[in-house]
């Protein structure tokens, strides 16, 4: 079986409400608790707020990374969730997809770092 | 057409230097090397060394992120260029490539974003 160092959730999600996705405290807040629902450490997080609109947070782990870009002229947001090891990402999808009521979800998962599969040694009855 | 927010690139480079992928500095350097060839705009940026090894580097960007994990143990970097609009993000990996000396590379493009075709309203002559 071939392994990998990593897993990649790109989410992508709409109908959110606007006045949600252009609050940076509720970003901040949603990442956090992502963080805390993915079990996984928080090394640095930086939150950004555009003129005249648009949230970005960007969380650096001990575990990789969680983004988070909101348009809320779009009811949109883009999240990504880049854990590293075997920790499953999914788990920290649901505190986004309740803090901004989202309504339509794509969720596309990514294998990252997948190495070249080495056969096993391994030893037959014969 | 279908219209998008934004252009996604995944990559997973292998066969780097593993002293090179284990410098803060360089990873630092190489991220903003790469804002420069992609003509976007640093907002912050997060460069965190693991012990015993790796680094990350989180840049959040005006036009969305830039994110690059290194496994010095596996030669490896998982490198993310997430730029917003119609900017390409494809001249940003030139200065990884190159700072980090990288055997092999797979990039795979996604699109962020997509939205519902909406029909256009046409006149025709009958």
């Amino acid at each position: 079986m071939k392994k990998c160092l990593g897993t990649h959730l790109l989410v992508d999600a709409w109908d959110c409400p606007g006045d949600l996705l252009d609050d940076p405290e509720l970003v901040a807040q949603a990442v956090k608790d992502a963080i805390r629902a993915g079990d996984v450490t928080l090394i640095n997080m930086s939150v950004h707020q555009f003129s005249p609109q648009g949230v970005t947070a960007t969380a650096t782990l001990a575990e990789s990374h969680i983004a988070l870009h909101t348009w809320p002229e779009h009811g949109y947001l883009a999240l990504d969730i880049f854990f590293c090891g075997n920790k499953d990402p999914r788990p920290a999808i649901g505190p986004i997809r309740r803090t901004f009521r989202v309504g339509r979800i794509e969720v596309r998962k990514l294998r990252r770092g997948i190495q070249v599969e080495t056969p096993e040694l391994v030893e037959e009855k014969l």
